[in-house]
């Protein structure tokens, strides 16, 4: 199983720094994890994302791996690693999230979700049983249990009873997770995660009934999708305080870069997001001294890197009139390079947390990073 | 200005070695050119062009440039080189290929050529003299002179009147380079190329009145319009005998991976095509055993890498199941791979090429190739 060590705790805010374990090698916590949807982090290869990078961890999507090229064939292949040649680990969402994006194409039962694929139509059913079956043939090292995620807002009501569900859904993935691990002996962990919408109440309940499971890790799912920033780390100051001190906490789809270490100071270890490679896909690129919209005329002939201080690849290559261009031409080195920028910030922000942590000064990195405006440049 | 040296000649058939010095580093001939066109071959990094395919010179595109992003500001930035970050050599085009694919949208003169931009209907105008100085601007090394690329077929009426057109143009852009070469102190050279569509007379007459101008080198145009393979061939053999010994051919546009030894064999030193890098996008790769479609279903589970006698990055770390994975899911990564896959193959032969003629073995090496049918895997 991943499991967690702590190595160092900070004695003002809830920040850790610890190190998963893996069948697939370690991962220094707190950590970003790039989003590898398709088997792949769009435009990045494998040795970029290893060697430059020190990516150790990536994140994929069960839903479109069991639509395409599907599980069993990516099982026949190896496993997820072998298939597409990455042998450091990897975390499997339960495809749940994916699912529930679908609205008018699937329907929530107490046994799971029945949805349509938006690539044939073709009908399929996740349970909280097939998801694990699923994401072990996948041979993910960390999966998730199949949740409920619902929009918001929602009401106390339907919140109550998707995250009812969320609990019998954990519950019975967990017994059979438990099952196939004494018949596979598989060195994958399962992580449960907690949800409630925005309710206090909900999130307690939730995260008590999950804990109950003493499972590897927890996540706190159900965040942002759509509410204010203060109520998600809300939500998780509500929660944080109730998981198991042991075991690693993850934030589902969080966050900007400003967020990562709010997030962090709130007790949180792993993190993951699309934004820092959609946005980079789509023009938008995170410095060290804000936002820089490529597209923008100013950078015609701006001889600069993206960011001065930065030492990713694109940085010591490449300078902004030269992204901008291709980023005009609609070329796909644009995204190439964009794509390993915006990660290399990502990370940087994470290296930069995680020794402050080890060092005890994460109050007055936080301090001085709160104090930076978000300006777009 | 980027001199040739002739290393070895083929006993049997006219193939030669030598070496292009340019203020960019030394090419060894004979030599294929990935084209980016738009200051970047598609897909790929400097670092992956330079470290992993060794690749010696790049061509790009004159008239894309020229529109977008301007000579005027690549030469701001410093040229060419150090707007992309390329520090080997460029060859560039006149532009005049490109504006003769536009059809409707352009008008020849004696003076040169007027056309509407693709990108936003903009008239221009491309002269003998003004390619010169946007090639000077973008600090190529090796720059073309505008020709006529007459399409096939066309009456010996039409191509006579055509080439005396490119011999024209020929002779006040060769005289402009040699203005402004007084002036400048340019390192870059400027080739003369000979036309005459598919007429071994007009062929003969044109690489004639080339030759009197003592260019720094020769290109063989007009060919890969549309005519048989064995015409482009005979044209080869018709005008290369004509061309100085001591002066690097090029044979523009050419050609598929069984033709290259082809044209070497007739005494060509420098080629460039699309081929390899649109094709590995649309889904063809070429192997040592012939042609891999990799969207068939019979490569869905293919364990084995792309060509299991090729040491690219590609074939060294992904499978044929993964990349027919990437394509049908539409995924940046694909093309990354396959570009890089395809131009390995390319060099590959060539360095084979060349290592046959040094050896003295290039006619043993033309029957073994000659030998292998071409297969579509």
């Amino acid at each position: 199983m991943a499991t967690f060590e702590l190595k160092a705790e900070c004695p003002v805010t809830r920040a850790r720094a610890g190190v998963l374990h893996t069948a697939h090698g370690n991962v220094e916590t707190p950590v970003f994890m790039p989003v590898g949807t398709q088997a792949t982090v769009k435009g990045l290869t494998g040795r970029d994302l290893a060697e430059d990078l020190d990516v150790r961890i990536l994140l994929a999507n069960t839903y479109h791996l069991f639509l395409r090229p599907g599980h069993e064939l990516i099982r026949r292949m190896g496993g997820l690693h072998q298939f597409m040649s990455w042998p450091r680990a990897i975390l499997t969402d339960s495809g749940g999230y994916q699912v529930f994006s679908l609205s008018g194409l699937r329907k929530i039962t107490d046994e799971g979700v029945v949805f349509q694929s938006h690539l044939d139509g073709d009908r399929h059913v996740f349970t909280p049983e097939s998801t694990v079956d699923v994401q072990l043939a996948l041979s993910s090292d960390i999966m998730m249990a199949l949740d409920e995620c619902p929009e918001y807002p929602v009401s106390h009501e339907y919140a109550r009873a998707s995250m009812d569900r969320t609990i019998r859904w954990a519950r019975s993935g967990y017994a059979h997770y438990q099952r196939r691990k004494a018949e596979n002996n598989t060195s994958a962990s399962l992580y449960l995660i907690v949800q409630g919408s925005m309710f206090e109440d909900l999130r307690k309940t939730c995260a008590q009934e999950l804990v109950a499971l003493e499972a590897d890790g927890y996540a706190i799912g159900g965040l942002s999708v759509g509410e204010p920033r203060p109520l998600s780390l809300a939500m998780v100051e509500t929660t944080e305080p109730l998981l198991p001190r042991q075991r690693p906490r993850y934030a589902m789809g969080v966050g900007m870069p400003e967020e990562l270490p709010e997030y962090v100071a709130r007790g949180i270890d792993m993190m993951d997001c699309v934004l820092p490679t959609r946005n980079a896909r789509n023009g938008y690129l995170f410095t060290s001294h804000g936002r820089v919209i490529i597209k923008h005329t100013r950078y015609k002939d701006d001889q600069r890197p993206v960011d001065e201080t930065c030492s990713c690849y694109t940085c010591r290559n490449h300078t902004r009139a030269y992204l901008r261009h291709l980023y005009q031409a609609g070329e796909m080195l644009y995204a190439v390079l964009a794509t390993r920028h915006n990660l290399a910030r990502y990370l940087d922000i994470m290296r930069e947390i995680r020794h402050a942590i080890v060092l005890g000064q994460f109050p007055e990195y936080l301090k001085a990073v709160r104090a930076v405006p978000v300006e777009v440049e």
